[in-house]
This record gives C-alpha cells, sequence and structure tokens, in this order.
C-alpha cells in the first residue's frame, strides 16, 4: 500500500483538520480534492453504518452552479433527462453525457430555483464541460463551482440526529429533495441523500470557514446515537449495487449500460446532448451491455480487491468487465459489479471471473443484492 | 502520511510492474492517474537527476489527440499561442484557456502531421473541453486519448543513453522538437523534454501492452550510466522554477500570472479561446501577480512542505499566495514558488510567508533560481 504525497494541486477539505483528529488512515483523491476512505476499521465503519449512524466527508462531490436567465435551458442542454417539471426543492439523479451519448457523469441535479441549479457530481470535470459549452453557446449564464462542501450523516439512525438538529419537518422531505437552511448560522442545504441506500441526509455546507464547526456540532449531537466517522462504504455500495462512476464503466459506456435506463428520457421533446445518439440505442434494441452484479464462487482473498477492472469470460470470449468485487457481511458470500454483453444476462447462463488466482464461475443478477 | 485506497476509477499505468519492481513508495493521482512520487530517498533521487541519469513514469502526462480535416483550426482555437508557423516534429509549450483568459492548462503541443496534434497535458480534463467544444463548433475532428504513456529519461547523462539506444541524431534534436521512431519494435515518439532542467527525453510509449518491456530496455542500456528509477522531482522543479499547474496557481490566473508572457501571443489575427480577455489584461498594462521566487529566511523544518498554499504578506495586507517551499540542495537556504503582486515585486520590497511557526522574512527573485 502506497503513502500518498499531497500538494496544493489536490485541495485539502473544509473538515480536514476535523477528519485528521478522528484519525483518517486511508484516503483517497476524487475530483481533485482530498476523499477520506477509511478511519482503519472497516468492519466497524460497515457495522455503523447498516446499524447506527456515521459521518463523511465528502467534499469531493463538488457542485457545478448553472445560474442566470437561461440557467434552465443551459441546465436541460446538459442533462439526459426531461427536467421541464422539476420544481424548487427537487433533486433528480441524472445523467450527463457527451455528443456521442456517453456518460459523462451522474450527478444529482438540485433546482433551488428558476434560475439556479446544482449538479452535485461524480469524479469528473463538469465545470469545464459546463463552462466551454455555456461560452460557445453565448449563453446568459454564469457556471461556477461555488463554496459547497458536502457532509453525510448516513445510516437509520441518521433521520432521528437531523431531526433532533433542524425539526421534525425533515422527517417529510422526499429522497434527493432539499431546504435551504442554517445550523447555529452555518449556512447550507439539506437534502435527503447520500452514497449509501441506509438512509441519510448530506449537509450541504455553504461556507468553507466553518467545516470544523459543523463536524463538531453534528457529532456533538449525534454522541448519544453512538455517531463516529466513516467513509463512502465499498461493501455496502456494492451490496446496494450503487454505481461508481469512472470506475464500474469503461469510458465508451453510455447510461443505459451503466443502469441509468429509468433516468434517461429519449422520448422528450427537449433538447440536450447526445440525445440523437441515445435513441439510436433504443432504436437498436436497447443497450449492449448491462449493468449487474454477479455472485461469484468461493471466498475472497487477499489478493482482491484489484484496482483495475478484471474480465469476465464465456467460452473462451470475453462477455464482459468486472469492476468490484467484495465479501457481503450481510449475504455472507462473494459478489461484484460488471458490465456485462446483455446476451448473456438475458441468457442467466454462467460466466467466469478472471482472478488472480485463475477462473472463477459465476452468476449474474440483477441489482441490488440488497 | 495516509495510505491511498486505489481503485478502477484511478487508472494504473503501463509502467506499473515495473515502479512496483522498482520499489516505488509514494504515489500521487494526476488526470486521474497513479502517478509515482518517490522511491523512497528522495536525496538519492535529487542526486540522480543532478549528476546521472533518472527514468521517470510520468503516464499521467496523457495526450489529447486532435485530427482530421478541422485539426489545425481547432488546435489554433484551443491555443493562447500563435501556431501557424509550426512544422512537422515540432513541439512548442502553450496556454490553454477558458473564454475568460484563465489559464486551463499548460501543455506541450507536439504536431505530429497537418491534421494530427498532440497536447500533452497537466492536470485538468482538457479531453472533456476539447471535445465538447469541438462537437459544438461541428468541426470535422477526431478528439481522442490515445494510447500513449510518456516515460522520461532525465538528467546529465540522459542524452548518451539515449544516443546510444536510438543513434547519433538524437543529439541534434532541439527542445521539445520530436522522431517517431521505435525500440526493438516498441512504436514511440521520442522528444526532447521533460519535466526538469537537467536534459533528457520522453519516450511516448505508443502501445500500452509494452510499458514493462520498454522500462526492461532502458534501464538494462542504462545500468552502465548508473540509471535508477525516479520521478518528477520537487525540488529540482523549484530550483528551476517550473510551472506546476493546479497547484502553483490560483484556479482564476491567467497564463501571463503564471510566468507564460514569452508563450502567449495577442498581438495576433488567428482566433483562440480567451484572447480578447488577454489583449485586455495587456491594454490594461499587464497582469496584476507574477509567478516568482522567493528566498526566505531560515531553515526548512519538519512542518513544512504543507499541502496547501499560504498566504504571503506586507504590511498586514496579502499580497500573494506561496505554492511551494523547499530547501535547495545546490543553493544551500530555503527557497519557494508564489504568485506575488507585480507592485510588490517590481518594488523589490520584502515580504513575509506565513509558515506554520509564524511569519518568516523573505525576498522575491526572478526564476529560475538555477
Amino acid at each position: 500500500m502506497n503513502r500518498i504525497t499531497l500538494s496544493p494541486r489536490i485541495r485539502i477539505t473544509p473538515y480536514h483538520a476535523s477528519t485528521a483528529a478522528a484519525g483518517v488512515s486511508d484516503i483517497s483523491v476524487y475530483n481533485q480534492m482530498v476523499m477520506p476512505t477509511s478511519y482503519g476499521d472497516l468492519k466497524a465503519e460497515y457495522d455503523r453504518l447498516i446499524n447506527g449512524v456515521a459521518i463523511w466527508d465528502v467534499s469531493v462531490e463538488r457542485q457545478v452552479q448553472i445560474s442566470g436567465p437561461d440557467a434552465h435551458v443551459a441546465t436541460q442542454y446538459f442533462t439526459a433527462r426531461d427536467i421541464t417539471n422539476m420544481v424548487e426543492g427537487q433533486g433528480k439523479y441524472v445523467a450527463m453525457c457527451d455528443h456521442a451519448g456517453r456518460i459523462l457523469n451522474d450527478p444529482v441535479l438540485m433546482k433551488l430555483s428558476g434560475n439556479r441549479y446544482w449538479f452535485s457530481i461524480a469524479d469528473n470535470n463538469m465545470l469545464l464541460w459546463c463552462k466551454g459549452i455555456a461560452a460557445e453557446r453565448g449563453w446568459d449564464v454564469e457556471v461556477i463551482e461555488p463554496d459547497v462542501s458536502p457532509l453525510a450523516v448516513q445510516g437509520p439512525k441518521a433521520e432521528d440526529l437531523i431531526a433532533e438538529l433542524f425539526g421534525e419537518h425533515v422527517r417529510e422531505l422526499k429522497y434527493f429533495w432539499f431546504t435551504e437552511t442554517e445550523l447555529d448560522g452555518i449556512p447550507l442545504v439539506l437534502c435527503r441523500s447520500g452514497w449509501s441506500k441506509q438512509g441519510g441526509f448530506e449537509l450541504f455546507l455553504q461556507d468553507g470557514s466553518r467545516g470544523d464547526d459543523l463536524w463538531a456540532k453534528i457529532v456533538a449531537a449525534g454522541e448519544k446515537y453512538d455517531i463516529g466517522p466513516g467513509a463512502p462504504n465499498h461493501v455496502e455500495r456494492v451490496e446496494s449495487g450503487l454505481l461508481s462512476f469512472g470506475g464500474d464503466n469503461t469510458p465508451d459506456s453510455n447510461p443505459l449500460e451503466v443502469g441509468m435506463q429509468r433516468y434517461v428520457d429519449t422520448d422528450t421533446d427537449v433538447e440536450y446532448i447526445g440525445k440523437a445518439a441515445l435513441q439510436a440505442v433504443v432504436a437498436a434494441g436497447g443497450p449492449e451491455r448491462l449493468f449487474v452484479g454477479v455472485n461469484v464462487a468461493g471466498d475472497l482473498t487477499e489478493a482482491w480487491p484489484l484496482p483495475v477492472r478484471t474480465p469476465i469470460m464465456q467460452d473462451g470470449q470475453q462477455v464482459g468487465t468486472l469492476a468490484a468485487i467484495v465479501h457481503s457481511h450481510r449475504l455472507g458470500r462473494t459478489i461484484g459489479l460488471a458490465q456485462i454483453s446483455r446476451a448473456v444476462v438475458e441468457a442467466g447462463t454462467m460466466v467466469d471471473v478472471q482472478t488472480p488466482e485463475g477462473p472463477r464461475p459465476a452468476t449474474t443478477q440483477q441489482l441490488p443484492f440488497l
């Protein structure tokens, strides 16, 4: 395991001092920013997420803000989903595509007002993408990365904790909906969201100088729920079938090949980047690959997980790529996530996963596992 | 020092096995790819670069290839320098800017033919930028990241080694000029370049499956020169005043504020992104900040370097930001790189650097130090 060299090229987050004090041991780099990935005990972090409540520094989920008179037109153009009927306070999971229909990002899009939107982005520089295209089109919009750094509170006890801090009304918030609020003068947007299926909220801190204050207030209020630090959890996200954009997909994937069929509108009058290409995929009968779960024979060994996508074979032919493999604590077996040929998935036939110790038989299944 | 969590989201390089076998101890992430930063003995790596020859895996320096009938027009539009008279086989250090004239990258642009160019990029997703704008403009170009992974051979003994492998003609190559060639069937582009001022070449490997072969051939031929592994060297690059794009500059910097005055053409008829904004900067008398060296009183302590930009003050006012500070082995003193108000630089007055132990007096000077 290598150490990481930090430099001003990789930004630290507003919660940096707090995560260091909490004993962060492992990090990654995401959107050119430090992302804590563990505090040294992955199993305890998993259990806390499944049974209790955890606090995560997910500042790396940067916002791309589109604002101004042409904000709606521009935002729609960047989004492979019809957002005509979206209302203020609503968020939607969307795909952003290039002109060939390949997915560039899978953000949550939040409508702050009729002329202000946030893309809450995965790991890719969508600020650059939106800024360049908006300027070329001559739209009257401002495209910036605002001072916003999400802090996630996740797990079955998150709602009680957040209700205690912000009021009972938060229990009524629908998934991906949000409200602008504050906590003792710390400005934030409170959204029911987060990269787990264990329930919870994200607090979109709107003042980078108050990160450690916000962290301290959540931890103090969460003490009675035995809150502890955590991070986006690799085992739970595989069990839940959550896409890790950029890792699970190959660079040439369209959104129908990463499990986003329900979130892509091709039968719509609105104009967006990649629409013609996606319509052609639908017209041709659908995507060539599907994003599915795999149940792998045998136990996970020390040689896994590998930091690379690995081939999935059938009868000597590559039929897919495996992006993640874990031991599921709750299922008690080895599971993974993969992009696999649709024909193979629909036939339901066995495949072979190429592990470091040789091929292992596996079956495919729909996501999520749990 | 944190460990790094790897995943398929962060690509490994074609030299991964070789760098691991050579004992890589520290890495960073650059263009969503693993960049080796040390093999455990930074002083030995520095000495090897200054006095001998080192081999560096700099695959993270990705290429953005623009090819097709409109390649020249598109490439010029992305480049804040007049490339009208560039010829095949020539490279130029250029700035890529956004429509407001802010620098997005400082690549070496290489002209492979009249309709094929490579931007050899620093850490930012210029593929996305070029692809989006080319599609919006309807240009007849293909914009891709080709299978190209540079390997640098740097240091005063690099030329002898490269001449032995490729022929005496390489001694005639001018700086940033290149030639398409091969080594025992391994296809590559050989360029006189590299992110140091100690001389050397970059071998742009054009077949990712041959990385370890290429590494092994260079190391075998380099044995008599006592070649060893290294990486872009932080101390040497500060001494040489080489820009680390994304770290040394603030996000709102124009290229005149990062030391690229000589490489930006504002008095030209060619059209490029950001030209009007840069002309306005020149018309207003020049940039507000300059990229300069600072000589800092006292020794470097354990608390440095910090992974953040830190303020430079004068009379209680912030007048700049420090991006890097090192102990220069050759100069025997503490030096750094900073963006500082032009008025302060031109007055030549003392400034204070905010170190973790309090302010330290410093003087500014032109780059390079050495």
